[in-house]
């Protein structure tokens, strides 16, 4: 890693900040840099090439694509390069739409010819899943968008004869929450037999999986779904992103956002991202062979954290969506707990997140950040960092009170337990300054 | 440039090819390569992050927007980054069809409502404009495909009420033919004048710098065009892209094609590719300092080229484009002239790029580069490497005998007298097996 054992190198600046914000972005790994760095000198030829030059990038990506397939156990046919998971969300929602009219468009019985297709996802998607949804297909299709409790029963429950698309994410990138997607896979399969029997359109299933990938074991075998974005600057990675498609092409549909020049077998053109692709690759390879250190150390780490975090602040904190919140009442919310022992593990969460909000009534998230003077953090998705957003948060069912004061701490990889004290005596400090007292 | 002064290194075999294939795609300028080693190292942070990460990263990519803008003679806010060339023509398409649809529904007259777009362009545009246009466009636009001939005055003649845009390339990558979208963009102003006073639809004016830039001066004012689309790998820098917009969302239109993060001001979400946008800027520095430079030298080494080319192969060789071809008779064009002087410089040509047939009748362009040692050509786009497609040559004006005869020549900034000579040596070579005589 860079600045491996104590975080990214951040610069010559002093003191020394401690980046938990690894959920907005990661470093890129040193082997991953170096992977870049070799494919710009030595695969710079144009892969649909017919000479050598071709044929050296040729083999680049066909060794990335097989390391991505081999992370989530898919088919290296089964995988396309996309400019990053912005794309792939936006192809998934572009293919289940399409092929469901084209579906509709062949049916002899013509009150399918004017279906609307129905779509089903949660309230806590990424805007790459969240705004094409509101912006694109707004008008054209009927979206369910679903609360995070119960999540499998709701998304079984929410399904229509004209439902073509569940699209429900891995992991929430502001709460960590992780959501049982291949529990959802194993009940629609069931329900897919019967509408296959009806003659019903088969409900194809999505998972934006940028946040879990890297942080805990992924495999699209055991998730049963059709399509999963993958993002590499997520894990370490490039700025590009793949889709997975199960069966591509034969069993699972999916049509081009762009047309060009027929790279990527016609279904995503461009000249390929030669260096950006060996680094995903290089990314994939380190995730696949090392991820259960990577979740233990996390996980290790992360708890350290959130057990130093009751023992500076005591009752002043929660950490949101294990420490129990009252939505309905955050004006009660808003009194420490006391008391019995609060419920923990609500939902199984990644194991580098933590959501944590702060009981100081006149202090806000992004005041605690602003005094804070090591810790890069953020008050929840990088896209929002100018903009005041606790939707997500409400909608994981923290009170709106705790949603104003909350601040994600994400850890990396090799985020060490003397970065933690650092960042915690950092966060004191700031929120000592604004309430002009000691916590 | 790399392994400069002979070309690009290519690896370790010998004995040492000779890149002649830059239209197809160029190595990256050592600055180049530096700058996005830096940004890996050092701007790795989310764009969008507040923290001091993120500003490291944003200040990388407003330099680098500068740094494009100011290569084509464009404000930096008029600059939206993108995965490549393929994605901004897709872009452009959907602009421009989405703006005339909404124009028209916003008319009182009902006779508008349901009017079909109109889009004019040529019979020798990249597939990345050409087939977005015959699959996406097919069925709800009509287009015009105009030869390349008389390409000025064809257009405006072509221009129909409901005509929306108008996209010709700058310059063709196959036979380097470069064309006149700045007297296009200047008849157009004078036409679209008359429109407004029509109240008719402003016809939008696009083109596919891919290939110029980097080889003449490219300077968005003087060709007087709405949108122009930028491809980083045709000009030694990383394989991403952009495009110029004039005046942004408030003179021209856009409309994203795809929806999530607001990353680009909401017109190109997706967590940006810091890496290869510092690297696109540094290409772009590079071009803006130096194109006429370039430009000198690789005009001056294609023409020794050409000369050569004549001396050793005499009356067997022909100049795509400059040298006459009869389309008409190819029989007759396969007997290689006699008599009269050929006529020369029918089109402006690109100063890198010539496109050569040789009257063999037995041996094809693909036959020739098959038999090249050291020679690493092409026969036309790199997309087409494994397809036949002789079409771009024959709508140039090239006759089927000699299209099918004929390896595109491209050279690079740094390509030498030497080097052409081994190419022509090792062309000879492969001509001379082929044919069992000397040439």
């Amino acid at each position: 890693m860079s600045g491996s054992g104590s975080g990214p190198s951040t610069g010559s600046s002093s003191p020394k900040r401690v980046y938990l914000d690894y959920n907005a972005t990661t470093p890129l790994a040193p082997e991953v840099i170096k992977a870049v760095e070799q494919s710009m000198h030595d695969a710079w030829g144009n892969p649909s090439s017919a000479h050598e030059e071709g044929a050296r990038a040729r083999a680049v990506i066909n060794q990335a694509r097989d390391d991505v397939a081999r992370m989530i156990g898919a088919l290296p046919q089964d995988v396309l390069f996309m400019s990053g998971g912005t794309e792939a969300n936006n192809v998934v929602l572009h293919c289940a739409v399409t092929h469901f009219r084209k579906w509709c468009l062949s049916q002899e019985s013509p009150i399918y010819h004017h279906l609307r297709p129905h779509i089903i996802t949660t309230k806590v998607e990424h805007d790459a899943v969240k705004l094409p949804l509101t912006h694109r297909y707004s008008i054209e299709a009927d979206v369910t968008y679903l609360g995070v409790e119960n999540l499998p029963e709701a998304v079984l429950e929410s399904i229509r004869p004209s439902t073509c698309l569940i699209t429900v994410m891995l992991a929430n990138n502001e709460t960590g929450i992780m959501f049982s997607v291949a529990h959802i896979g194993r009940l629609l399969a069931e329900v897919n037999k019967k509408r296959d029997n009806e003659g019903l359109f088969k409900v194809l299933l999505h998972t934006d999986a940028a946040q879990a990938i890297g942080k805990v074991p992924v495999d699209v075998t055991d998730l049963n779904i059709d399509y999963l974005t993958i993002v590499g600057h997520k894990y370490y990675g490039p700025r590009i992103g793949a889709l997975y498609i199960r069966g591509l092409g034969h069993k699972t549909p999916v049509y081009p956002l762009f047309y060009g020049g027929g790279q990527e077998r016609g279904y995503r053109p461009g000249t390929e991202n030669t260096p950006m692709i060996a680094g995903l690759g290089r990314a994939s390879l380190l995730v696949h062979n090392n991820v259960q250190d990577y979740y233990a150390s996390m996980k290790k780490t992360r708890n350290y954290m959130e057990r130093q975090l009751k023992k500076v602040f005591g009752n002043q904190v929660k950490i949101n969506c294990v420490d129990p919140c009252i939505p309905s009442d955050p004006e009660a919310c808003s009194v420490p707990p006391r008391g019995p022992k609060q419920q923990h593990f609500i939902f199984p969460r990644l194991p580098n997140t933590s959501s944590v909000s702060f009981y100081y009534r006149q202090v806000t998230g992004p005041d605690i950040l602003r005094h804070c003077r090591l810790v890069q953090a953020s008050c929840g998705a990088a896209c929002h960092a100018h903009t005041e957003n606790q939707s997500i948060l409400e909608a994981s069912g923290v009170c709106s009170f705790h949603a104003s004061r909350t601040i994600r701490l994400s850890l990396g990889r090799d985020t060490t337990m003397e970065e933690i004290d650092l960042a915690i005596q950092d966060i004191k400090q700031a929120i000592e300054k604004l309430i002009g007292r000691s916590v």
